[in-house]
């Protein structure tokens, strides 16, 4: 069996999650070929010296750019914030590597296609994290509308709410355009486009109408040292600066099935902490997912006897039947957040390996289109009208 | 068509649900003989007058052995407090009426061995109000066992759970034997051990054991006039009197068919205020019920794919498939708590008509079969070891 | 005490509720002017007079402009189809009647605009039937939003969902514009319209972007008698006809307060019913409410202790604490559809007897914003544009 | 910071869970000494060796007798079947280790009791692996209840419902009682015991009746080869020998501080996979745990104004506020099965380093207590009669 070296760059709470994802990998899974856990890299020294003994990283290094022109390396995992996924994507392509990417591909339009150019051209293949599509749940969703269990598609609702961001946090750089390049819309929407994309087999083609709203005009300048070497505004107690993102960005639109969908990315929704999910009503069942309970589906079956129709509840473990359960735990010893990062991790073994992952991951290709559907969504909320997803490109 | 002439006796809270049912059962309901609002009784003849007006009753009477004894009256409502079910009932039987009694049968297993002796013998209908037989989810409930959708039954957990009863109430009748002849234990269990049986068809055949506790020893007597004339302790508010009933009884038991079961009644069962319902695990299937959500049942169909097995919440309105929902209102309508005494007053209309019921009604000799579980289980209590069922007779 | 002569002008699914609302009424409220059910009105003379005897109008007329300028009615109750609101109500308001009419206010913007303009010449009342207001959980969540408990709004989801509409169903009346003036926009998010504008007491100031989306284009002629008098396709079995309103309207909005909203009417979403509720997240605290489970109210108090913050489950039963409870049954007696019509039917004759209504009613002025909101939605999705509600006059 | 070196006694299905414990600790916690894993045994010397490199245990052993008396060895994780419980644990006492066993305790009281025996004359401390306390919110649940929040505890609902055992499974060990010594009591009923002492922080005092049931007395010989290294019948596909120990037991008791309380276990109970949890009513408030929504907690807090109590579902992952959450994800990023052994190896860590366990682990006396309820509910399965917890020593 081959080994492929991972070299991880950037180590903040992504980091966790993907260092999580590579070390409990060999222990649950078989892969056809094992991932060894090379280099990762961070800005500062000591930190990323910790973090590697931590976590079982072979190799420290502060030096992005050596790590991932390292001959040793197979595979660049890059889980940086989003303004240097471009540039660390395109660098590792270049040098001959697979690239495994965080979401959103990248800040820009621009940058994601560039990076998809560079994809064509190189001899690595490229890999985007949307985690959540590997969520048993999410991925049994994704084998039913395949199956044809629902029919046509006619109605989809999406949702990603949260509601951390209340006045009380100070101005970090998540609420600043130059760190993060959109605030919900592309934290949240950004997951939940590309959910519906994959669930229902279909691509957006217009956007209807949108909005985009920040709540909270002003935040406290953060006195503190800010987080992942992004500037954000700094300084006394007393001392606010703007907030140049969205604090949540609704929209709807047209799919290319003829369906109709809503879909909206909210920072404030009190009540919600990470209910990101989607309701999809098709024209012979339907079915809902709620990552708040990450480990059931709702499918309502509209073939069966009408006196027995009805939301289904299905707990997604059963080993056999539902996508990577029978890796895990017995029936309902349920699973949590991190596991689909090690199911993904998985599936990009299974395609290194040369075998089909267990559901298709979103490559730089992929993600493209997902992100023209974040860029179409903000035209039409700046500008006022309905854009069609063909004129972004 | 026949027409039926009703006498009800008694005008408490049960006489505001049986008059609602006799009003509202033309206007929903075609029903092959109909039924007059013939004549009420209560005690106080201002009292019973005014409830006549507002309820619709031609006749209002203080005199309920003259009432069960007039030729023009057909069929004998009783409603009065448990104390009365017998005198009423075989005064009514002797009259040669029909007699439909409020549930627990009676106050006493010989009462209510007395009125199934005087039910066999006369030539009038008996049947007992056990309402929730009629909401439409436990009758489909009902029907899906029946059609052998959950096999054989093994498991049974029923349950009764109040928390009106906390300090602060004082000495009514509900909490002196005399009145009420038990607590939670004729008020609630009664209930679950006749749904039990109408669901699964089986019979209780041997109480395991049992505990009857009562948390609140004393209370404070009443001050003002008591309920239903009947005595209860009334005095100062600093004086107390003794509680003489049941708070909570819980018991084991065996099913007919080889199941095992659980039965809890309560009425400080904080968090629960009208929590009426079971679990039933067969060995095909399984069934919920919980009266809070009293149009939803919850079904597991074990027989179906693995992938998609789950509890599928069925909403129980839709007309044609569901009992009784077709004469209300569209889908997801839904009813209210009083709709299964409606349902239950149209069904003895069937019955007085020569039709079948559309789910089976209890009569004195079935409902005679709860009464002795009731008893089992109360003696199981008090000498602290199993009893058979057919130990009571 | 006063009575108010009601007469009924219309007969089909709503005359049934509005007939159980009034004979319902004096059964378990005590209002301070009594109702009586003068005079029904139906187009066929033996219809109407079987109908009057079932619910209990005294009298019963094929001939509404009789029964509305009868001297002996007060209170003009019109549950006619959309298109005869208007006319029905004007000529009530010219003669000197009190009005209470069904849900929307009209078929047309501008019906609506002449039926304000005689409303507020007339020296009668008027009411229009918003009937989910008065669902005790409505009115709690109404409640508690002016007590401060959600803070501000930000973030409204309203959803009015069915699935009756597949491709079985016949192009009945309600598929054609001429007879029902729209589809599932006035019928069901005029609705989530009222009761969002209810709660949040805030109004609807700019639709941002809407769709109409009509999923099944044509359908089979029907082949049996039409119901409401109102001309449908009628022909063979095998001939189709256009629909000519929508299937589904959804649109984003903005609040008078700052928030923003999304609504979506639909009657082919799979697997809902009767799905009417909505989502509304404050500053403080959050609100959810699903009318399939109507006895019900979801509360998020964000002013609570970290450690025991959640969704809080509030089963509206309760006397004293929700309104309308304590004239109904005992805490968790649940109540159904029926009963906010009856909730609703008392608090008219509150007004009319110079109380102040339980929570507030919509009169025709009030109804109309809701009407200009719809207007809004629909130019927007013809016009493909932003819309200001105050284009709308 | 010290170190402690660990030797596993085992390699099965709980091996995995408790090596994935104590791997993943370190990255996630910083306890005040640390793990290392030492040494694993199993019996198989091909086995033990792939599964120590798979976990990265640093040596593999096929002597327990020598890993245990190993001088490097400070704590010794007894993960075998419950038949070596007492013999290895007695030995590691013995040489002077700290023991960490799984539960239940032993397979018989005796053999508990001279482990507790043992325990109280060893230096070393003692551990049992009831991993469900440490779910965040069963955690959460002791914490409420330890504050006041739910007053005196009156009624106890415990159930461990299981559906996995159905005709198809052949006679493995579980099945026999030579190698489980129980059946679903041992397993299921052992954990709900522990959860309710532990949550209400009271005794079982008596046993007022109890079932124990074997619904399938005959299986289907196992033809490959047996689990555990343990005698279960292997013969042909034809061939059936009798299952010796309970698929259910139920058991009604009373709580030392005045409550009651039913327990129920069960294996065929279809529809529950793994419903693990609890109800428990107070006197001013009650909880709701089902570990098959594991991160979620009910709370009915009956001191809050009557318009707003409710359910409350608390999503138990807020870090600072429920136990364990901080060392996790950020809110409603939820945890799995898994995460309860993890935050329990912590745990015997922070004790092994002086420190207090988050919340309190149950060492050898106090899992004694929990053995003496399951043998007294054993006892009066058997004898049919109420038996004291008290008489079993």
């Amino acid at each position: 069996m081959g080994e492929i070296n991972v070299a991880m760059i950037g180590q903040g709470f992504m980091g966790r999650t993907h260092s999580n994802a590579w070390s409990q990998l060999p222990r649950f899974f078989k892969p056809p070929v094992s991932a060894a856990m090379h280099t990762v890299f961070g800005r500062d020294a000591a930190g990323v010296q910790a973090f590697a003994k931590t976590w079982g990283w072979r190799h420290a290094s502060t030096d992005w750019k050596a790590a991932v022109a390292d001959p040793a390396i197979d595979l660049v995992d890059v889980v940086t914030p989003n303004n240097m996924h471009a540039e660390v994507s395109l660098a590792a392509l270049k040098a001959g590597k697979h690239v495994a990417c965080e979401k959103p591909i990248a800040r820009t339009i621009e940058e994601a296609r560039l990076m998809v150019a560079a994809a064509r051209e190189a001899k690595g293949k490229t890999f985007i994290w949307y985690n959540y599509r590997r969520c048993p749940a999410v991925a049994t969703a994704y084998k039913l509308v395949q199956s044809g269990a629902i029919g046509t598609v006619r109605h989809v609702r999406a949702f990603y709410l949260q509601d951390w961001a209340d006045e009380t946090i100070p101005l970090i750089w998540r609420f600043q355009k130059e760190g993060s390049g959109a605030g919900s819309h592309g934290d949240l929407n950004a997951h939940i486009i590309d959910m519906v994309r994959f669930v229902t087999g279909e691509e957006i083609t217009e956007i209807a109408g949108a909005i985009a709203e920040t709540f909270i005009k002003e935040r406290k300048l953060v006195t503190g040292p800010t987080a992942g070497g992004i500037a954000a505004g700094v300084g006394g107690a007393d001392k606010t600066g703007p907030v140049t993102v969205d604090d949540a960005v609704l929209f709807l639109a047209r799919t290319s099935g003829g369906g109709v969908a809503s879909f909206e990315a909210a920072r404030q929704a009190t009540g919600n902490q990470n209910r990101n999910g989607f309701e999809i009503n098709g024209s012979k069942g339907a079915l809902k997912f709620d990552f708040e309970r990450m480990n059931e589906l709702q499918f309502y079956d509209a073939t069966r006897p009408r006196a027995v129709q009805g939301w289904t509840t299905i707990m997604c473990t059963h080993g056999g039947d539902h996508p990577y359960a029978e890796n895990w735990w017995p029936d309902a010893h349920v699973l949590g957040y991190e596991h689909g990062f090690t199911n993904q991790a998985y599936d990009i073994l299974r395609v290194l390996g040369g075998q089909e992952p267990v559901v298709p991951i979103p490559d730089f290709e992929d993600a493209y289109q997902t992100q023209r559907v974040l860029e179409a969504a903000i035209i039409s909320a700046v500008e006022r009208r309905p854009v069609s997803v063909s004129e972004v490109r």
